[in-house]
């Protein structure tokens, strides 16, 4: 079993209050045989959901690809508002590698889910990532810059709008960008303020885009009346949520400010949290294999 | 395979010097079919091994007591010094349900180990924790009070220190404690001071027995000319490590000291740790589900 090829993926819903619309989503990601649904992350303010699934290539990809079609039925674009970037009902759908499967594999996979939501759901679809085929497209960013209201209104008109699979203009399900990349890790810190002024220069504070810490990237939100500091760690071996955070919390000291709490939006890797708690209790020497459970992990014969 | 019985081990040796002796204990355990050593600590300080060992509990049984007998050849107590509590070459074995065990199986375990260790290798031998026979006996501290030295003027002489198993005296390879308890986790923090007093005085402040925190035992000792407070951590549910260090840093900052390094002796449970990143982090919400390998254990169909 431990060699069995083994693929996450993260679709992110445009629905983040209407729970019966995001079950029904769930359950045609999971009424495929082998794909199992490990976390859900519905959000309100952000009005958005992210539900984590694993499973084999072939399952996961079917999986995602039907709740694609689920979320074009239930979400219509012209009547969503959220504080969070994005394009489409079902907004963005990445694929990783975890276990067995190359990236170039991943790539393949997303190429191939992107060209059945183009045709046959007759939804715009943009490869981004490790899958992108314009080199201005492996951030994720430049393709939702200006959410759903300014796609829609150039994706006929300007060349660079153009998407890689589907039809050039968007109806009610808007468009997918569809990817391949590495693990991320999701992690959204909360101030104790509502001035979401703030949480924007922290975010550009510690993002690498704008001179902070390379492998985040940061946004500052208002989520339930409280400023948040939302990030993406692309690469938690090189730069550890722990850092991120304590830059955080060290940029919003300079205001006056504190984190009240933070949330872990799906699923982070044992050696993330290991590392994390291996700084902060300043255990020297530790190693990995101090966790009692990955003992257990590999004791097939 | 998940269903296979798993006891863990930590069997503590005196010797934390000479690594080729440690070396062949850890081979006569290792050699046992399915008995697998995932760490070894060794303290030239404490002057002390700590073997940990995983698998079925008959294979660990046999394990243990095959490095019992390699300490008895191989380490003279009265030659040992060291800075931890000790009363024997193999000074304490306790068996602790994994998986698929209860801990009446692991006090019988127990018990039947103890027994060989007594007749077979004619060492005393004292049940303590939950396979003690006398209450007085369940804290390993009333057994290895004043040490080997102690043990060898008085266990002919002094009825309460008569052994469950095994001579009434004791050679050169001293007596050993065979016990059976809950997961531990055994974690040392050093300070900036070489005042041996200081780290008792503030491992008196932490520990039950004391006055401070439930299920935490804590004994000061000075470890290669730092001092350091050693712990031992019997229910990190209900007292993680992260409070204990929180006040063993509170209390030293009382004398201007700080915690320079820590160390974890043997495993912890992984949800140990990820509860101790969890409250660092301020990650709120937080479940042991979004750790990403424990989804990876339990996909056998």
């Amino acid at each position: 079993m431990s060699s069995q090829a083994l693929v996450e993926s993260v679709p992110n819903f445009s629905e983040g209050r209407r729970s019966d619309v995001v079950n029904r989503i769930v359950e045609a990601i999971a009424g495929v045989p082998n794909v199992r649904v490990v976390d859900v992350h519905m959000d309100a303010s952000h009005n958005r959901a992210v539900v984590t699934c694993l499973g084999p290539p072939d399952a996961v990809a079917e999986g995602v690809f039907r709740g694609a079609a689920v979320a074009a039925q239930l979400i219509d674009m012209n009547a969503h508002q959220g504080v969070h970037p994005r394009i489409g009902a079902t907004d963005v759908i990445p694929f990783v590698p975890l276990r067995g499967v190359t990236m170039d594999e991943c790539v393949a996979l997303a190429r191939q889910v992107a060209r059945r939501i183009g045709e046959e759901l007759r939804i715009p679809v943009y490869l981004y990532g490790e899958a992108a085929r314009r080199p201005e497209r492996r951030e994720l960013a430049a393709i939702r810059r200006g959410g759903y209201e300014t796609l829609k209104a150039k994706i006929g008109v300007d060349p660079s709008r153009a998407p890689d699979f589907g039809p050039a203009q968007v109806g009610s399900a808007g468009a997918t960008a569809v990817g391949a990349r590495f693990f991320l890790i999701a992690f959204n810190a909360y101030l104790n303020t509502d001035d979401v002024a703030k949480a924007r220069r922290i975010a550009r504070a510690v993002r690498a885009s704008s001179g902070g810490l390379q492998h985040v990237q940061a946004i500052g939100v208002l989520v339930g009346g409280q400023a948040q500091v939302s990030m993406n760690l692309t690469d938690y071996r090189r730069t550890p949520v722990h850092r991120a955070l304590e830059l955080v919390r060290r940029e919003a000291a300079r205001y006056g400010l504190v984190v009240t709490h933070t949330e872990l939006v799906g699923l982070a890797p044992l050696e993330a949290l290991a590392q994390a708690a291996a700084w902060y209790l300043q255990i020297d020497n530790f190693h990995v294999g101090q966790v009692l459970e990955t003992h257990l992990l590999d004791e097939d014969p």
